[in-house]
């Protein structure tokens, strides 16, 4: 009997039944957390979404579809319910009236989650919310970042000089000093383009990126290998854009661009994890109102699980 | 500032924010409640369904939908939450694999609630559900009931003999002694038939039977007026299955007759049940498989709402 | 027990098996139908749709819809598989390649069916079908109609003079002798006009036309006596679009205009049907790619019960 | 043959083909725009919204669906297009990015509109971009308005203090004198409530507060008259809510309340407004991403031609 | 000219029309059945189904999309209607209200079936359905099998002891010995999993456990080659469980797992069943709610004519 | 600053507002078109469709979603809208009513098109608008051609001799003498077949016919490598079916066939487009009633941007 949390069984109880929590964990506000991990956090925010919004309701639609993720990892036999203490967190606090103060919210919020030991993985909200984020978790030196995407999300700005949207957080957190670019690396990235300049950002700064060309003829496991040689041991932000998926692995997303990775990829490229120090995560950008019937959902939540898995190990072999 | 349990604001915390529960009610399992006057429950479950499954999905659809119904009702002005205590008591126990032993479970589930002296008020499930939920309530002495539906759900059995379906359960609890017939009245009956098999026997039995052509005809006000007469002071249960209201206004639910009510319809003749001593309500049928949109969910959970008014008067009129 | 064919009962057969037919009846082809009464019969058809075809599919699903249809008409009680013989005679033959030539194939396949001494209750198929329909039962005298729909189906021509649209069959039918405008009464209309021309050639030839307003003001009973007056004694075709209904009521149709009928509203009407001497019908624009859950379709089979009902009725009487 | 601009007619070029413009009119910019007197324009904008966001999209797909309203109304037999001239605007700029910098480019944009001597029809949008439509035109003198709605949208603030919601426009309209409370009404309210906030600031102002069970039992003629009767002779804005209509009627939108008006008892009440001076008016809160098949985005455009053809009446008068 | 039954060509009758039967066969029923060499069967029912219910629904769709498989396989050019005689028999008898009885309907048509000389493809269903379907078949002598799954179905039992779900019905098979474990192999197993029980039973019964990763790196024909060498001559079934593809291509089942196999590579698995001495097959958890559009189920029927082409030309050389 | 026509940009204005046009491109009519180098262009209609029908409304749905495609290619970093001028030239004419003069319609605007001096890049329409397009291209001198699609289309006729429908443009072609079979390939072919009769006449007249197996087994490259040999420097037109997909990623088409191209393969295949001497090119069979979400005709739009850039090279480097 493990000491920890465990997700209820849906051997026992049926998957459809029961409140919906992530992967069926018990709850625990923040105020109560004890002796927790892992805090599964959901961030119910799309303020930065240019195009089509919709991933303030993802962190519901997660909750509920998580239900059908069950403990044990299916290749490494991985449980991570047995290594540490994970628990749902509820939603972090956001207003959708107002964007610079959700980022207040949600950085405040963060870094009392931090403060209390806890490792953080998060269930976006638009790609805005990682910079919050990297803000509470590289506030005392730079975090590195392993980024699965589409795009860049190294814009300058949009519709006349605005900072802050989901196309531009990585550029903030680099000016910031909270993300360090050359410990970071961004895969699958694709689309047509405005123009050169987010490419040009980055690589002037020092971000490996690695286009979808690359990754699908180097092989996941080759990719992997040079980005655990790029972040090192240092503390490594996992950051899962669900677009970095083909749109008809997730649909129900708002700026799908065609020609992605299958999800039998994605989790090929997720597996190489172990090994990583990781100090934090999310899975971003799911968008219930354009995928009804939950199969972006639950796809990222299954993501979210095989991060966890690395995360937990992580965590576990910190502790030993 | 009121003394009882209330449900988290949309003022301050966005609707689309927050774990789902019943209304964004506090969420309390049965083992630990405790000055609950009104459980609100899920029963997951649709072994009893002929045709078109789903029910199971509608607890955790509706609590997910119930976040757009807010606190105060928009006629009466009633605010159940100042009145009582009102909590989300999770899902009873339901087993999909075995028709006999859910009923079982159901029935049990009951009786500890009852003896807790919570009044339920539950989302079913299809309508088999209701039977052991008669069971426990009317095991010292039948109840009386209002029941809203296209269907008598009188029929003897199915498919060579079977007596256990969604179409047979008040004939069962008829039989059984928990229902009685002379203080029950069915409102919205419509729908081509097998035969006049059903009908017969309620008549026969005392029940009243009101045809959709004749609710029509009278109205709200009428009808529910010879309701109030027909279960007088007597312990009354609420039955409300989804598929009373048009398909138009339900399409999530398993045998829809078309020329049903409308939502306004079905608000106007819930509205005439203050008064009305109600010890027990559900509101049945709802299966999201049909309506992946979720309106027939959220129309459910309003004739809740619209039910817990009424109940909670009832409860505060009952204890002063 | 019946002398005549009966449907399966889904008391017997749960309604998701078997092969679909029309209402669960036996099927015989035309070849070999001796002794039907009421041929039940598909047109997948669409040629002649304008803006959004889709009704070439309507046939297939409405026989699977129509499995939710039982057998005893819910008001009158009629059973009209006791009163006359009733069968799927499969689907007419078509060529969606060529407009000219399926009308030919159906107007040929409906003399045989006549000829057979058959009562014609079709699933269209898009309006124009009505056409073919017509020349085969009006070849001898020009028949009498009540048609329900939100248009006048009277136009002249689209496209540059194109005669033949279902914008434009009872135009034809009268000009050609087979329909005769002072025995028809067109009942719902509806929607903004693209001109005056098509009320002014109906009202010039003696068509009653029926605007939704004022059917709606004088409501069901006064129409429909109205209507059974115009047509008299002499054969009458029915033919019922369901874009008489509102969109809610039928999304899945071609050309759907708003502030239309209820489906309690339209039953109304048909109910109304009884007495009149109808030899043939039909239930057209049925267009199940708008409408994948096929609550339109079902609602269209429902239709088709309430006028076999009446159908069964008028040959019965005629028999006796 | 009219000396105004015309709508292509669907007997001409099917009504799929061509670019999508407001009822298939010309499109001019505002630039461009010379003799034109009612402009139909775009608010693209949904960053009000507390719940469901969509609006944004809602333009888009309005246009589509307009494609589908003829040039012709069905009983007053008005062509709007033969008394004034009617264009596409395109959409008003703004920006999704910055709530406060979008309300300053709507305002200034209708400005330059009104300052042409054109009267704006716009296809919100959310509710919240009324509020800077009522400052361009309500920069003289406060206007009246007729307001079709759900809701009052008379709230002070949500999540702790913003005062700028899709919940708030016309108090902080009234606040800041561009609108009229005495010469204005509220019609279809309903829907469970968070207080009594809201109806008490409007009473107090001198707003006539509407609800649906009141305007159902009156009925839409003497509803009506009431609200000409407060409006008077004066500068009149309408804004319909796409949500004062049922959800089954409205699918697409951010806050359905179920019980509202259906698309026909609308349209009886929009027919009312002949003899009002109507200086603007939008029809808001449609929301693709929740009512794909576009069912909602299309009545929302029949809606805004029976506000035009009352529009081109009221211009057509006035200029005469 | 062939002497066997042929579908109907969609280059004479439109695929559209006609009623629907499996890929447009004639339809007999098991009582007449006579010369048939492979019988097509539905098999409605899903109580086996532990969370999304739904392949009840199954068969009827399948009928439908079958309309859109051709005569003649695409690469071997076989066409199996020239080869054997094929028929829809309609569906096989069950009872939805209970799960044993329906057990006994398809084992005891099963054996009817079986000794007719007929080789059954069926379409079920829940997986729970192949175990009476095994009891007919290894009645006399256990089985092998080539399955194809994501899932082992091995488990023992659920919710406290129930031992009949989808999840066990080969450990059931093997227990009772109609399933011979050695000569049998799962292919495309994966997903999370809730312990290693059902791995570890599959394993010490001897049963070939062939993981989603293997299977990919080693490739179909590698794989097949050694599932052939395992059943070698003898008499064998083959399960192809519609969850064996990534849930993108088969969105309509009861439990996806992401990270399956490609349409593309089932069908690379499945024509290497040539040469197999197959006795029987079926594809089951087809679930319609889940997939109104149809794509799971037109899947489906394309993977039975793969399957039918390789049972045919197995038949064709017992025969010869 | 470019000289040509610039699409407006998604970092100025959202790309969600403003008209649809393809690409976001300014539209000029073909009357007023001047210095056009590549007109994109509808062709609203699909009357030669022999099952699902839906094509009609492909390019109002592709200019929508193209709003979605940036400017500059991903790969090659080619800005097509810098070196060559494109417009969106609008629809074709097309008849609904009647196919042989919606076939004379569009051959003479492309007649019209081709004498100003314009490459056309097409979205359809089903394919049989293929056709009247070659027939203009074709005129003086039959042209090469390079196809992507599921099926030859090289069929005699249907339902009895009918001659014109998508499954036979190119017989037709080869006939007039307006396509070259012998400098002709068509790549993806797949899908059970009704029999050989279309692969031996592609065979018989020099078509090189590869099927789905051989493209993948050889690659991309390779592939293309023998397309360009085939069509060589000579005029050659790019026709892509989006069924050469497989239905997960365009099941928004009339006759999908499982096991085709990923997106990620149909990008790698056209981007060796690059030195084909393109003349003309078209994406057809896109069928929005089968995708209301978009994504089939997004990807058909990527598609043409694809094709858009090698055409623009092809251009660009003819004039130089």
């Amino acid at each position: 009997m493990s000491q920890f949390n465990q997700p209820m069984s849906g051997l026992v109880v049926p998957r459809f039944g029961g409140l919906s929590t992530f992967f069926r964990l018990p709850h625990v506000t923040l105020e109560e957390a004890k002796g927790i991990d892992i805090g599964v956090v959901g961030i119910p925010w799309d303020s930065g979404t240019t195009n089509r919004p919709g991933p303030r309701h993802a962190p519901r639609q997660m909750r509920d579809q998580s239900a059908m993720v069950r403990r044990m990892h299916q290749v490494t036999r991985v449980v991570p319910y047995d290594l540490v203490n994970v628990a749902d967190l509820g939603d972090c606090p956001v207003n959708p009236a107002d964007l610079m103060d959700s980022m207040k919210r949600v950085e405040t919020y963060y870094k009392t989650l931090v403060g209390r030991g806890i490792t953080p993985l998060a269930a976006g909200g638009d790609h805005l919310c990682s910079l919050p984020v990297l803000r509470a978790l590289g506030e005392q030196k730079p975090v590195g970042m392993i980024h699965f995407d589409a795009h860049t999300d190294l814009y300058d700005s949009y519709f006349g000089g605005f900072q802050y949207t989901h196309g531009t957080p990585f550029r903030r957190a680099i000016e910031e000093g909270v993300l360090d670019p050359k410990r970071s690396i961004q895969i699958g990235l694709r689309g047509s383009m405005y123009d050169n300049d987010d490419f040009e950002y980055g690589e002037k700064m020092g971000v490996r990126l690695v286009r979808i060309e690359e990754a699908i003829e180097k092989g996941p496991k080759a990719i992997m290998a040079e980005a655990r040689e790029i972040v090192g041991d240092g503390e490594t932000y996992v950051s899962f854009d669900i677009d970095m998926l083909d749109p008809v692995y997730a649909p129900g997303t708002g700026t799908p661009e065609i020609g992605g990775f299958t999800s039998r990829e994605a989790q090929a490229l997720l597996r190489e994890l172990r090994g990583v120090n990781i100090i934090g995560a999310d899975v971003v950008e799911v968008s219930p109102p354009f995928d009804p019937s939950g199969l972006t959902a639950y796809t990222g939540t299954v993501m979210m699980f095989e991060i966890m898995c690395a995360m937990a190990e992580s965590i576990a072999k910190r502790r030993s």
